[in-house]
């Protein structure tokens, strides 16, 4: 059995995160044989055929291939809104948290409202979204599904619709931070044309579970895209023959986004391996493809547990101060899971 | 003779720009083969040997591979200065006229200064540098060689010497935007490097005639790109399995430069027989391999220039209100300069 | 008495804020006779005085005239930072909910740390200064006392000397919102160079308690307040006679923070006879001259007491969604007092 | 005579600037009695009658009382522009010159447009107004009269006009930098409002030639001034008991236009004195109350000539690398004229 291979003779299992998954053989094919053009110039073909793809299936008038999902919600932010005015959003969205830096070239003040599994409280909302005295227009409010720093969490489609309802009393636009909009598909159930419906604009990365080398798409209405297709050339994300990369995209959106549930399930046969070591872990009860799992109790700080994870065989990442993130993807087989269980386990024995 | 065959029949020459110059069969295999990893994570290997060669090869610390050159550049800039500072740059340069969307973004004012074939004039650099008073304290000094604007002129090196010892004077870097570096350096028959000690950071451009089909390379001291580096993730121009990009990028850098010769001969080619329309036309004599033509004294608008060429099977760029940009690349062969010479007389003849 | 007096027959009550306060006859005889200058050009002798009088009184180097405390404030943050960086403050803080705009001139991060009284939670202020991985370099933390939102309360001193030691730990400087220093001085019964040793800068407003017409001073180290000074003239925050005003807020400085303390007592006799009215009203205990007044068992929304009690002649300012503030400062007499607890019971008894 | 009393015994003649100039009696007496109010909560009255006076006589909807006349100019820009635009003026204005510090704050593109005596060549106004392409869009143009760096010149009308048509063309609103407005009156022979109706938005500074102590008015359409008030708060421009300030400047704007033909005659008086020393120094032929000396033959320099002056009893300032400024004002009277005159004579006498 594959565990019982001393893990320094095998490749680590990396659960680190689905952006490390590697383009697909029928994705280099693509990459290949896709029509190309200047995309900085009159346009490239197979970029546009992503582009129109994506907008397609999520109900939008364009999309906007880019190089990452940072800089598709930048410019979800830039094209929505004027300097001097407010973002709100989620204060544990990946936006607030690991994506301030991109704030700092907006003229926005971003304010974060506290949430539960990644809503926001509707509560907190209403008072965000108050105007009259000295108090900033909000311009835009974003929303996040499937939730990173809440554990790959759903929101619930009701949920959306508040928030959107919300926003959109206020003169809001919405966003939606759908890096891993097609895991929150798959876990509700539903199109990702009908979570998108509840957004304005909406960014979908192709290269966590969907598998592409590089890129991501902003969709949304023609004058909020033209306006983001300018502002992409300002910060120097317009690309020449772009179409080589969009071609592993359109690979990863039509034939990728089923394979999902396979990741929950792995994430999910993770958690109950994992809670099986309780009380020294315990892990998160996955709704899609992440699971964290909290050490508190091991007596070992996170670094302690990611380089003792390292040395039996397993990559994941710390989160926060006593968590760790583990994220299952198309590399990861039901045995890779298992040894994950294994080292955990094997390091807590070694204590 | 190929200028016999109906300009309908044949692809039209494309002369608009070099960047329309799609990858080699080689830059595809190396595509296909090469190494990668996550280079939002702990990085991937094709990326870092990219940056690694370019680094060496221009002298610098430290490379970063970024979506384009428009990024290289604003990189550059947020990398060198503090908000509330100045950026001192020829008024006809590219990051002035072309990028002045990405200096939105700075917290900076850029300040044109005249020139003369792409070079400053340094009475008034001296004056633009001057301290004190309500003056800006000036950050950085920007050139471009070979020069887009000015018709791919090359700087003289003692003049870009004279600008890096005015900068350093006064405590500016020197940035160089070297889209067309290698251009540069095969005219004045030296190493890219020679020309790049002559600044502190070097932006080059992969996508141009050395044939890649995305990316550009920022290349500079290790502290600077320390912090370019950390700006790129807040631009979204960070990337995960970006070696397939750059794999096409280091074949470009590597086999690509030589052959520049040739468009620049063809350039050559070309203005010679435009200039034999004269006094209808007047070409440039192209230092590298860009050649502007003067329609003023033709009679005919720049807009009907374009569609009159085009409908003659030559596709050509509008440049200013009187004049159109041709740029010769790997995809012209002597015959199509022959075709665009045709093409233009055939429009002055049928007007 | 007075209260006797129809309100309708008298000039209402104020307590809407200190900043109503008009100057004194001193003040006035001040201004006339202050010597000026330019300060624009080679400086004004009277502004000068201000501005050392405060950096002595404070302990700093220098000191710099502005028209505003949100100016002050504003500087302070640009002086102490680079752009795409990160401020930390308490989130109920005056410069993260009320001078919000002035942070989206800076591009900056601000990130709000939850707090009790005005004061951060040390647990959460050492995670938001946690550097590496994605997260913005924190330049600078910032505090507020006396602290408005939170009803005037005064930072410990201890509190405040731990924040400026974790602040430095990680290369961030400290600010200090001292629009109402004097009365935190008062309040503790220390000199307000005190208090403002615990931090690098510090903001005082003049036109609040120590009722001069205009104006505030930023202190602090030399280095700093010369950029302060460059960013004041770019902001539009230079001016030209302004010695006339610096006159007003040098008397101010000299010969109203002693009696601050009868603006605490009158507070607290208004505190006292509002929570005589329980449980319809509930009043904070006031450390200084605020009161906040909370109204949600009264059955009346905040806009129906605000329009009521200027009916019964008294100002209030509405504070949120269910409380009011009210303010002390030298115009308010023992009897006014009376006559605003006398105004809440009328309100509740019509009601 | 006056000029024979030894230098160093009388106090200078200063003609560095009109900003030198302290208020009148009468502006005192209206400081002391102006009914006042806090400017921050609902309005002081004094400032009210000034923005409304102002706004009047010049033609518009609405002012606003402001610290001074840098930062009317930079919300003028702020309140009709959004971020990534373009702002276009003459390459010589004081916006584009001394003011650009403010631009950093904006988030747009300062494109400077040469032109002769403060006025922008049409022809590259037109060019600069171009869109499409990669071009910015163009939100603000604007003009400066009388133009300070061209010496007081002052712009013709039907300049302003076409001007104001070709911004209006393009969509972009008009700003004018007034903050010399009444010198360009008196110089026209018109009415200030005949001026301000070629601009949409007008600065007007109260402390040059009008003698105030500070502050100047921004005055315009109601929307726009609307956002403009907003911004000045956070940009810490909102002030409490500004009346005080507004009461000097209502005397100034009312009584204090008139008086300035005599400055401009007494210029023409320097300027004839000055050039009767040709050819060692030539002085502009004034419009208004500006006289730049343009000192390149005389063999010294400008550092020179400023201390050798001030020996000599004048204080004039530097202006470029050849050149002083002198600016007459209320506090020149003849006498000070002649002893400038002879100032300059005993330096180069002495040299």
């Amino acid at each position: 059995m594959t565990q019982h291979t001393p893990a320094a003779q095998r490749a680590p299992v990396d659960l680190r995160s689905d952006t490390v998954t590697h383009p697909t053989e029928a994705m280099y094919e693509r990459m290949r044989a896709a029509p190309i053009g200047d995309d900085g110039l009159d346009g490239d073909p197979t970029v546009r055929e992503l582009e129109a793809h994506v907008a397609a299936s999520l109900g939008k008038d364009a999309g906007l291939f880019v190089p990452s999902c940072t800089m598709a919600n930048l410019l979800a932010v830039l094209a929505q809104t004027q300097r001097n005015e407010q973002v709100v959003l989620e204060s544990a969205a990946h936006m607030y948290t690991s994506e301030r830096g991109a704030a700092t070239f907006t003229g926005l003040f971003y304010l974060g409202v506290a949430g539960t599994d990644g809503a926001m409280d509707l509560g907190r909302l209403e008072e965000a979204l108050l105007t009259g005295g000295h108090r900033l227009k909000t311009s835009l409010v974003a929303m996040e599904t499937s939730h990173n720093n809440a554990g790959g969490t759903v929101l619930p489609l009701d949920h959306m619709q508040a928030v959107h309802g919300m926003a959109s009393a206020v003169g809001a636009a919405v966003h939606l931070d759908g890096a891993r909009l097609f895991n929150a598909a798959v876990a509700l159930g539903v199109a990702p044309g009908d979570i998108a419906r509840h957004a304005d604009t909406v960014s979908l990365c192709l290269s966590k579970g969907l598998s592409a080398p590089v890129g991501a798409v902003l969709a949304g209405g023609a004058p909020v895209m033209a306006r983001a297709r300018v502002l992409r050339r300002m910060l120097g994300g317009t690309q020449r023959q772009s179409g080589i990369m969009a071609a592993a995209g359109l690979e990863g959106v039509r034939t990728m986004g089923g394979r999902l549930a396979e990741d929950h399930v792995r994430a999910r046969r993770l958690s109950d391996g994992l809670n099986r070591l309780a009380p020294a872990l315990s892990a998160t009860v996955p709704q899609t493809n992440i699971v964290q799992v909290e050490t508190a109790a091991s007596g070992m700080n996170n670094a302690q547990w990611v380089a003792a994870l390292q040395a039996a065989g397993l990559l994941a990442r710390p989160w926060g101060r006593t968590r760790l993130r583990c994220v299952t993807h198309r590399h990861i087989r039901d045995e890779d899971i298992d040894a994950a269980v294994l080292a955990f386990e094997t390091v807590l024995n070694r204590h």
